[in-house]
C-alpha cells in the first residue's frame, strides 16, 4: 500500500530547499542579483510559496544565514579566550567574505533602507549572537581570563567593530595576523585596573 | 557696460547648488528616496548637467558630504587625546544621524553592492580622514598621550569600528557617556606597555 503524502514534512522540505537555493545563489551571482523567483525557480516551488512564509528576499536569506551561523560560528570554549575569539572571529571574516557576494553584507545594505529587515536582523540574527558571546565573557570572567567588571558591550564593540568599519568602507577584513593583534588589544583594553567609569 | 557672464563662474553655482540640493534632499526625504530628478530640479540645473559631472546620485552625494566633513568634522587638537576624540566622534556620530536618514548611511548601503562607488568612497571620502586622523595620533605620540610604538591602524578600527558595528546592525548610535567609556578603553589598549605582537 502506497502511503498518502505528508504535507508537513513536504511543507519542511520546500521550506530547506528554498533556504539552501539563497544561499547558493549569493554565493553564485552575489546577494544583489538573487530574485525570489531565481530562488523558487532553484528551490522548485512557486513564487507564492515563498511569499507565503517570508515578505522579502532579505527576510529568506535572513533566515537561511540564521541557521548557517548556528553551524557555521559557534562560540568555542577552549579555556582560552584569545584563541576562542579567534576562531569566532574568523568565522564571522569568512561569513563576509567577499563582501561583494556574501549574503550577510547584502543584507546589511537592504536593512539600512528597509525598517522592517532592519527589526528581522537585529532580533533574529544579531541578538541571540550577542546572547551567545555574552554567555562567552561571562565564562571568561569567571575563569578569571577576563576582569570581573569588565563591560561587555564595549567588549562586543571592540571585538566586532574593526570588521563592520573594515567592510562598509571597503578596507579590506583582517587578515589572521592582525586580527591577533586587534584581539590581543581589546583583551588588553578590557583585563586592565579599575571598573571602568566615564570620564 | 553689461559684462558678458562668466561661465567659469556659473559652473561653479550650479555645482554647488547640485551639492547644496543633494544634502538637502537627503535630510527631507532620506537617501533612498533621493533622485537625480529631484536634486536637479531643486539645484535648477539639468540632469544632464548632473551627469556630465558625476556618474550617479552616490557620487553626488559623496561629494557633498566630503565638503560637509571638513567643516563639521575635524580633528581638534586641544591637548587632550580622550576629548578631542570624543568631539570628532559625536561629530561622525551626527553625520550618521538618524540612519534611516543620513546621506552616509544610504552610501555605505550603495557602496556594498557598487564597485565604483565604493572606490570612491574609500579614495574620496575615508582616506583623507584617516590621514587626518593619524596626524592628531602622532602628534599625541610627540606629546606623550599615546605610547610611541602605537598601532594606528587598530586605534582606526577601536575608535571607530564601533559606530559602524552599532549603524549597521540598528543596535543604536553611542550615547555621550557610552561614548567617553568607549574611549577611554581604547586608550587603554593602546597606551599599556608593550609594542603589540601577534601571538
Amino acid at each position: 500500500m502506497i502511503k498518502p503524502p505528508n504535507p508537513q514534512r513536504r511543507s519542511q522540505k520546500s521550506h530547506d530547499a528554498v533556504l539552501a537555493a539563497a544561499l547558493e545563489l549569493c554565493a553564485e551571482e552575489g546577494y544583489g542579483r538573487v530574485t525570489i523567483e531565481g530562488i523558487a525557480a532553484r528551490a522548485g516551488v512557486s513564487k507564492k510559496t515563498i511569499y507565503r512564509w517570508w515578505p522579502s528576499k532579505g527576510a529568506v536569506v535572513l533566515e537561511a544565514l540564521h541557521e548557517a551561523a548556528d553551524i557555521a560560528a559557534p562560540h568555542p570554549d577552549t579555556g582560552n579566550l584569545a584563541i576562542d575569539m579567534r576562531t569566532q572571529l574568523a568565522a564571522v571574516i569568512s561569513f563576509l567574505s567577499p563582501p561583494s557576494h556574501a549574503p550577510l553584507a547584502g543584507l546589511i545594505a537592504d536593512a539600512l533602507s528597509d525598517p522592517e529587515l532592519a527589526g528581522l536582523l537585529r532580533e533574529r540574527l544579531i541578538r541571540p549572537r550577542i546572547a551567545e558571546f555574552e554567555q562567552r565573557m561571562r565564562r571568561a570572567q569567571e575563569q578569571g581570563q577576563l576582569h570581573p567588571d569588565a563591560n561587555l558591550d564595549i567588549a562586543l564593540d571592540l571585538f566586532y567593530g574593526p570588521l563592520y568599519h573594515r567592510l562598509v568602507f571597503h578596507l579590506g577584513l583582517p587578515e589572521p595576523e592582525y586580527l591577533d593583534t586587534l584581539i590581543e588589544h581589546v583583551i588588553r583594553a578590557l583585563t586592565s585596573g579599575e571598573p571602568s567609569r566615564s570620564a
